[in-house]
């Protein structure tokens, strides 16, 4: 466990059924005169008419309303900076991100871009950001990243192949709205990657060098709201219930990476996203199992506390067994959440492995929290696992 | 469980061993520019050393420090107001408070009297205090009120015989350090009531009717983590782990109580201190079994979920009987903990017991958080229950 640990998060967080359609309570909380919006989403959000509860809220005359649907799947930096160029010069007071990671993360960088006389590329890398941007509510759309509550925003470099996360606490919104009603209609299977990247968030919190009190809570509490909800969130899409417990889930684990970090399986995902497109909550699933593998012996009994948290095992059983059964029970639920095992698919061959894991070992900011360290070697052999 | 549900917490908590050694590196993240502070506390804690390590860092040419000590336990409305006329014209960058709950609430309230043109009167109830204050930094040297991340702070007005809570966000302080090892000399009387008080508040959460997924993740963890704690820290103070899980779970008390809110205890026990001068936590404590046990109808299933979690009982046993085994367990609790079982002691009589009830029949903001309706009737046969 860390010595010394530290936790910080959204300003305000509102969850609960139906609670978009009261927003507007709690935006005098976060900014006193409000009278222009900028709403960030997707055409696909909106045409589902996720959004018709917000605009009805912002629907004043002395409320003037942008909305910006621009935003990519896993946005580059210049999807970003071009949508920046297209806003530079307009005064916002509050920009609302309606979305999945990839508007959330956009509507944060966004804020900070309108406050700062920086680019994209200048705010990469830790505490780089040098001013606090503009009030921002994020509304989450899938129950996976926890981008919502971190103070990380992912950024996609094609040419290089390579996504790259800015960290500051100026990304932190001022406000959450969580509600499960915005998820029912997430296609099965999104709710089963964003769903998967969730969990890998708190199992590998769970495990990081970095772990302590807070983010164990938070990443057992979501792990056992996961385990909870997540096959039935997949087959019955409309269980309001279950949608809950998986943003929930998917928020705590948000908060428990943000305390201790993501490790090894993030580090390998982030390539195989980069070049091959692989959602980012494909790559975890399908890393998840092998990477824990690899990491057994050094992560026995705390696996084995995970397996009798979501009660697939007990006090009687030895932690081997239980931290065996933990890593079963996650092959399982890829199988019944249909996520692909195989890399052929997306055009991964070994000759893309060597590749790959000199990419991953780049990652040290993530490597770092793994519990045993992974040399080039390592890496490769677990890619490998997943060629056919 | 409550439809719509919100937290707030501290912008940044930094906890562990030794941590408050480290605050300065985290104070450029709430204020860049820091000259002029003002530490509150009491002579107690300053005399034991307790602030020495801050005052270490403090100690630059260009940092005036100006320390206060005048703070009483449970302070009054006088004591408040009265620091504050000392502090009136001067400017401070940050207010530093160290010490128990009654320090905590004693900085807060200072620091939004120095931004406000409000009286300590003007801003009790809900939502009064007009702008935000100057920034703080909470030290808890207590585990205990949680008040640290509560957006609460509690003023006695012994004229009047009563204890009045102001709440507002502005109340939360900006950095909270979390540091055991400033609890490790507090005597045992004081160890027992504070750690009763933090458990109460996470009980008391946990079946409040705005009980909700967040609250419950916090009550939880606190009640596991002062189960596993309490009798320890009280036993052997000098032991950092015991006393390290005491301050992370009376802080999560606070966080479950900042989104649930206490109930009927708290109610009855506010009476206790205004008049009779009862140790908040003490109160708390012997309230707690009897409330409990009034209250047991309803809350059956809650209370049998808290004795699972905290391994006294588990799926094979029937409801009731872990229930039951559970307000077994608290009062099995406040007997090694040497807390008074009998109102004679304080001077409470038969003759009092009107008024008390009286009293605590106003505290509506907490008894409608109760989950079964008190009649004044049901009151008065609570406090008769402690009557010798
Ligand atoms: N900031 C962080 O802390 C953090 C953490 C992990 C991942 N990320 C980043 O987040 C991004 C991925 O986010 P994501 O997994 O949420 O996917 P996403 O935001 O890319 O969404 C996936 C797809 O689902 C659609 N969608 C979203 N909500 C929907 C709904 N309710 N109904 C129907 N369709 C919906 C989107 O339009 C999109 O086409 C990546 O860029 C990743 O790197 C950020
Ligand atoms: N704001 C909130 O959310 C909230 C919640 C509950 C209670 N409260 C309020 O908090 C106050 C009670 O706080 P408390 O229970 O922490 O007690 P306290 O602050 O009054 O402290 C009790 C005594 O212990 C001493 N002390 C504190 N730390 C010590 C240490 N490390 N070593 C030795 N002595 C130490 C103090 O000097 C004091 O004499 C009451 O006024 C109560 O109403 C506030
Ligand atoms: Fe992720
Ligand atoms: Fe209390």
């Amino acid at each position: 466990m860390q010595n010394i640990y530290q936790f910080q998060t959204a300003d305000l967080i509102v969850s609960g059924k139906d609670s978009v359609d009261k927003m507007m309570d709690y935006v005098p909380r976060i900014k006193k005169n409000v009278s222009s919006v900028l709403v960030l989403t997707q055409p696909g959000i909106k045409d589902l008419g996720l959004l018709d509860g917000i605009y009805k809220q912002l629907d004043h005359e002395t409320i003037s309303v942008t909305t910006i649907t621009d935003v990519l799947p896993e946005p580059t930096e210049d999807n970003i900076e071009e949508m920046y160029r297209d806003i530079k010069d307009k005064a916002y007071d509050i920009i609302i991100g309606v979305g999945g990671g990839s508007v959330l993360d956009a509507a944060k960088v966004l804020s900070v871009l309108k406050t700062n006389d920086q680019t994209v590329r200048d705010m990469l890398g830790t505490n780089l950001i040098e001013q606090p941007g503009i009030p921002t509510i994020l509304v989450p759309t899938t129950a996976g990243t926890g981008s919502e509550v971190t103070p990380n925003a992912i950024v996609t470099f094609p040419d290089e192949e390579l996504k790259i996360g800015m960290v500051s606490p100026y990304l932190l919104p001022d406000l959450v709205i969580l509600d499960p009603m915005l998820t029912l209609g997430l296609p099965k299977p999104i709710t089963a990657s964003t769903g998967m990247d969730a969990f890998t968030h708190s199992l590998e919190s769970f495990i990081s060098n970095k772990s302590n009190y807070l983010s164990d809570t938070f990443a057992l509490d979501s792990i056992r709201l996961i385990n909870d909800s997540i096959v039935e969130a997949y087959k019955n899409g409309n269980n309001v219930d279950a949608r809950e417990k998986m943003i929930v889930g998917s928020m705590y684990g948000g908060m428990a990476l943000t305390s201790a970090g993501t490790a090894a399986v993030h580090a390998l995902a982030y390539p195989l996203g980069g070049k091959f497109k692989i959602a980012h909550g494909v790559a975890n699933a399908m890393l998840l199992p092998h990477v824990m593998e690899f990491n057994l012996d050094a992560v026995t009994e705390r696996l084995s506390i995970v397996a009798k948290a979501i009660r697939i095992s007990d006090d009687n059983e030895k932690e081997q067994e239980a931290s065996e059964k933990l890593i079963e029970k996650i092959k399982e639920w890829t199988k019944i959440l249909d996520i692909p095992q195989d890399l052929n698919e997306y055009g991964v061959t070994e000759d893309d492995i060597e590749n790959l894991a000199v990419a991953a070992s780049k990652i040290t900011r993530l490597l770092d929290n793994n519990p045993k360290e992974l040399s080039i070697e390592d890496m490769k052999n677990i890619y490998r696992r997943l060629l056919g």
